[in-house]
């Protein structure tokens, strides 16, 4: 799934930090010095001012009676999570989806919702729910309700077995697949929304729920399901996100869009160009066949400077648009963080250099407003251990483009496609496995303050990022809707798509991470402070 | 294993067949003609003879009583074949390798050999024989008593069971992992053997059996063991692979070399020059980081042409010497057989063209006289279904240079590690994982004479090559020991390291293909035509 990082907090959200893996022995050189890199065009700064959440108003109101609610009934809530996280949903493997389906339209109508439905679609269908309080405003809650297959090993419990688990270091743990991503911390919203209507009997403001269950396979169809309720989704005020946005010392960030992305895998394969057309031959035919394997090397090659860091294609880099003023601010902002930071994050990355020999100050910028080309993996033949000879027919790069402003899918297929012919590769397919534009939404925006107002009050100020390097497919709310979008929520879990994933319910004493009642009061504030915000 | 193809037999033994994959849609581009291939240097030939093989006198000897001994010891003499092949050999997986050694050595002792030693390597054990005939002549007898792993599916018997199975085309096989790669023919020749020594009391020839373990893993030890033997090897006449040398319809090939093979890989991994040393990190971090797989994919782009079918590292070809006067002959006398089979093979092999285009005529001489550079191999990050997005830390692509005589694998790595150096590639490393220069013997050698007089004298005249493209370890005997060597045999067998791997015991009637009995009978006339070689 392409949003990885999105679902990690702090500045860390901009990395995606993986496990240790075999150590190099290392040469000292550096080709890219050599190699002489074609700079990507940068835009300067037009200002120094500095973004500064904090300056943002705290939200003020109060809700006792509800925040006594949630804590009367968190035994009630914890086991709403466990019900969420025990039904398996796991979408690539059509594994209790359509179960879970019903399972969040039940609670819907069961919460008071006036309309629901299963939202049939190509693939897993969504859910909708519509919730009309009589209010002025409108927010959409996306939802996905799929979680990503279980690995083999490393499981300390069953992952589907809700178990609440003591952790030395975090206190009481929700330990299961789906636990923060994303089951608990939308349940966890609903709870606060049943202990608004128990109190008050009505709702700040009116709710849609869209759902969808096929976000760890990269949302193909959520367009689609989408589209069946386009004409009142573009009425509402903004798009929430619910997540677990604390890191482990309790610290949050905000970003404020992502980058597009264009996956695609290039395609080598015999026909009448030359190379066997159907399967591998004995590599000692390499004498007098051709190659599908060496031409891919040469048409990867072709895409970037020798170091791998700039783009050839022409035209790629033309509608990188300037950094917005905002952008700037926000940018500005987050630079002192950025930069004390450099250190460590060079340690967890065990990288040696940023790119091209880069100073930290201009990877932030490059992070947040160029587009970045990366291959993603390499296959052809035989990829075991030691020797087998063969001449493979076939050889893949997944390669992908990570858009910025006003980049799109369809701008960069015609102008790779057209590199490709360009220079001799009409062999070369190109074939695209995922592809939307960038999305954005502006820090004034009503819901984005009443978001940083309610973190306010809560004392946890925070970092707010003109975007992040990740990609996820928020362009259908931001560019479709035409709808602010917030990633929001207090609350810490972690090890998503992967063993043994976590949220906390009940942190240990000391601990700046919110259990999950104070996660739950963060969604009553954030909707009465959205009913409020102008 | 590198030399497939040599147990391939007929001119098909030039060409490793794969088995068909997916289809292509296909272009209709042609990318060599653009890119302007550099021609590999091609040496005129200065000679118009062509040699026949069927110009060699065939053997006259009979030996009517140990003929009729081998026809009255069938039944024994196929049991000893699947006592062979009932003994797991997998050397892979160290699955009953040295119980197999001691089968091999127990045979030797019960057939008289005055010597026997299983003889330790680093690897799996070699085995040793000596029979001393007093005679004038010493015959070289390499062995190889490992097998292939087995495949997980496909096989109709139990690999290991030994079973005799009645085909409709072929007639009555022993189908089993080794019936004919190689345990078949090995023990077919020691069942000659045992016959000539029933019926005579002595062999027309001394023997020294060299087998090894290995063959299946590259044979990396053999050279050690050979070493412990040299001095008495080198007095020997010459070495004999014992091979069911026979296609489907009778006929044999008999190549007079093989390629050498420089197998390596080029990997690319995060250092001091960038990238991530350790992990994978997430896709969005080409933004900032260096990539490996970017690396990879240049430097393999500056080692040949864009049409990936001449090599640009410097000095390549130099060591290419001319066709000698004798290579030449044979390669004429190939000829007309390569030119009437071309468009089958290209059938066979699912190609539209040769190489840049060259005609049959070409790729004969491309094939047995200039050196290939193939990639067996590329792997990096995430190879699976769909999208993952990842920068992977370490890419890897395994090559192979198939070298003609006089290159050597110290040259290969020396050139291309000055190439790589000189166009700023010190990040990449070269591992080497197999290397061994080619090997060739003359057609004029008195063993030679005699296997192609022996097969003249059943009828089937050899199509003498004068040199495989694929590889196999023969230096070890033709460059150290400088002993002439054949790979002979009547006999057919297939589906070598594939399910249900066959040898022919009974043809159905009307078959050109020669049954256990015959096999034996060639061995016999074999050691006594060698005998009387001069």
């Amino acid at each position: 799934m392409t949003k990885t990082s999105v679902s990690r907090r702090g500045l860390g959200a901009l990395l995606g930090l993986g496990a240790a893996a075999a150590a190099l022995p290392a040469g000292a050189h550096d080709p890219a010095a050599e190699a002489g890199p074609v700079k990507a065009p940068k835009h300067p700064f037009t200002t120094t001012e500095a973004f500064d959440a904090s300056k943002v108003p705290a939200y003020k109101g109060k809700h006792d009676k509800i925040y006594a609610h949630i804590d009367a009934h968190q035994a009630e809530h914890v086991e709403n999570l466990r019900r969420w996280v025990r039904q398996r949903s796991i979408s690539a493997q059509n594994d209790g989806v359509l179960e879970m389906a019903k399972l969040v339209e039940s609670d819907l109508k069961a919460l008071g919702f006036q309309e629901t439905a299963i939202v049939p679609s190509k693939g897993h269908p969504g859910v909708w729910g519509w919730f009309d309080a009589g209010a002025k405003k409108t927010l959409v809650v996306y939802m996905m309700y799929d979680v990503q297959p279980i690995e083999p090993t490393g499981w300390k419990v069953d992952a589907f077995a809700g178990d609440l688990v003591d952790d030395p270091k975090l206190g009481q743990v929700l330990m299961a697949r789906g636990a923060t991503n994303q089951k608990g911390p939308e349940r966890a919203f609903l709870n606060a929304v049943a202990s608004i209507l128990a109190v008050k009997k009505k709702l700040p403001v009116n709710l849609m729920i869209m759902a969808e269950g096929e976000e760890e396979l990269g949302s193909p169809n959520y367009p689609e399901i989408i589209g069946q309720y386009e004409d009142r989704l573009k009425t509402a005020d903004g798009v929430m996100f619910p997540m677990n946005s604390q890191t482990p010392a309790g610290a949050v960030s905000m970003p404020m869009g992502v980058k597009g992305i264009w996956y695609v895998e290039l395609i080598a394969q015999g026909g009448p160009h030359g190379g066997p057309k159907e399967a591998e031959v004995h590599g000692s035919l390499k004498s007098i066949l051709d190659s599908p394997a060496w031409r891919l090397a040469h048409a990867l090659a072709s895409l970037t400077t020798v170091d791998g860091n700039t783009c050839l294609v022409p035209g790629f880099y033309d509608s990188v648009r300037a950094p917005s003023a905002e952008e700037q601010r926000l940018a500005n902002g987050v630079l002192p963080q950025w930069l004390a930071e450099a250190d460590a994050r060079k340690d967890a990355l065990k990288v040696d250099r940023w790119i091209g020999g880069m100073t930290a100050e201009e990877t932030l910028y490059e992070n947040l407003f160029n587009p970045s080309f990366n291959i993603d993996g390499l296959v052809s033949g035989y990829t075991g251990v030691g020797t087998k000879t063969i001449l493979p027919h076939r050889a893949v790069a997944k390669v992908d483009v990570r858009m910025v402003p006003n980049q799109t899918p369809q701008e960069m297929m015609a102008k790779f496609r057209a590199h490709l012919d360009a220079n001799g590769f009409t062999d070369i397919q190109i074939s695209q496995l995922s592809g939307y534009p960038p999305a954005q939404t502006s820090v004034d925006a009503p819901l984005v303050r009443a978001a940083i107002g309610t973190f306010n009050k809560y004392g946890v100020t925070p970092t707010v990022l003109p975007r992040l390097a990740g990609s996820a497919p928020y362009y259908v709310f931001t560019d479709r809707l035409k709808l602010p979008l917030v990633t929001a929520g207090l609350g810490h879990g972690a090890a998503q798509h992967a063993p043994n994933e976590y949220m906390v319910i009940k942190p240990r004493a000391g601990s700046k991470v919110a259990g999950l009642a104070e996660v739950e009061k963060f969604y009553v504030d954030l909707l009465y402070a959205l009913a409020e915000a102008k």
